[in-house]
């Protein structure tokens, strides 16, 4: 997928809505356990009811891994449903991989040539060779961390060169290994302002932005500061939608859930005059 | 396994080997094609001619992932594999992970509890929540990567903040969030003498050198700058042991060039004399 048909899905959706399938066996609603795949299931029914409010979708990974061969495969059925489904819904792979070049190149076949995902999310902190072979499957991106939500990242992401933090000098560095077409970057909404900075050095890239709904950060102050003239944002929520309701009608109300999110953010696509 | 019981493999063994199970598909012997689950074959044959030298293995877990649910198999068969037949062998998941801390548990939980693995590769980019919930199963060690052998590792590890490069500041800063006992580092060996400014912040702590062999570096250089009171170094080869050879001996070739480099590392020891 392209920059300008993803922009396009936007437009067409009125909503820049990730849905993140961090889709946690034991937070399960009770009535799916008895199925074969609950975890596949639940994420079937909350894609049928969520998909018509969202542009992307994104399985957290950790969350497939954790229960070895069998959650791969529930990974690969989730990735494939969407596909087969809903095409044009951009899906990422959040699994902050990233090595050596060789080893890259594996996890770039892992998800993005033998599973149809559109993007991973990957750490920059080893460097170009670390990243390059994410971005070097046609029409596949790669979703680089600079600026995560947590804690944590004050320990590390803010040292200071010269007035430079390092996440400042992941973005100006990076946006030279690729285009607007292939490289996004995670930026944490917790402090929303700091999209001010982050849009001076990539003012035309797209930015994920993690953190609005459960783990706080506003959407109209994301809107405000990172909107860009092609939207420019894929804003995440996870378990404010998907475990919204812990009820068998669990799925009804994320698709709630995500519709109130969407309502709002075609507000601000109205507001810049996007749609 | 604790720091003194490493330690104490490390003088039974006269070595601080450890052998990279980075076990490409493509780049098996022909002989094995046949048989049900080739990689695996490939490591238990390794596996076998190999351990009376080494006291660590370490799957690239990439290499696995990249064949999906069945690569899972056979990366677990291949660690309960070690564990069963050879219980004091270290053996880590090269998995470079490393994301909030909810998800770094479910990480943790794959590799460490699920899995019989001793340790796990992380990226310290998202700082503290991250690495934590690797350092909280009892026994287990997180290996936080501080400098890489890659070319994109001047990209950003040297960042440098009034004196401190951001390397430098991850060995300072992450020490404190556990001990001896459950923390390492990889630092990478294409600069052996940088192992005298890393010895300086972690004096005492295991390193995991990756890029003695194929990569290049030297292993006596490496022995100088950073070996310690307690050896406090595992020297990672892969490709130079595992693919030595590409007939049906491969097995027999990978375990003379495993005793070759035990063999030096003897001279090393008791140079130092620590055997």
């Amino acid at each position: 997928m392209t920059h300008s048909q993803l922009f396009e899905n936007i437009r067409n959706k009125k909503s820049f809505l990730c849905v993140g399938l961090d889709s946690e066996k034991d937070k399960l609603p009770q009535s799916l356990m008895s199925s074969e795949d609950p975890v596949f299931e639940f994420n079937r029914r909350i894609i049928d009811a969520t998909h018509n409010y969202v542009v992307a979708y994104k399985p957290n990974v950790a969350f497939y891994e954790t229960d070895g061969a069998e959650g791969w495969m529930t990974l690969e059925k989730t990735v494939r449903y969407i596909k087969d489904n809903y095409p044009d819904i951009f899906v990422i792979a959040d699994a902050k991989r990233g090595d050596i070049g060789n080893t890259s190149r594996m996890y770039a076949k892992a998800f993005l040539e033998n599973m149809p995902f559109d993007a991973v999310t990957v750490v920059p902190y080893m460097g170009e060779d670390s990243v390059s072979p994410f971005l070097s499957v046609p029409g596949k991106w790669a979703i680089i961390l600079a600026i995560t939500s947590n804690k944590g990242s004050a320990d590390f992401q803010y040292h200071n060169e010269d007035g430079i933090k390092l996440f400042e000098r992941v973005l100006s560095v990076s946006r030279k290994w690729g285009s607007i077409d292939n490289i996004m970057y995670v930026v944490g909404a917790t402090k929303p302002e700091m999209l001010t900075d982050v849009r001076k050095i990539v003012p035309d890239h797209f930015l994920l932005v993690p953190g609005v709904g459960a783990q706080g950060g506003s959407l109209e102050e994301v809107a405000k500061y990172g909107m860009n003239h092609s939207c420019g944002l894929l804003v995440n929520s996870s378990r404010a939608i998907i475990f919204a309701d812990g009820t068998s009608d669990f799925d009804k109300i994320a698709g709630e859930k995500a519709r109130e999110m969407q309502t709002e953010m075609q507000k601000y696509l109205a507001q810049k005059k996007l749609i």
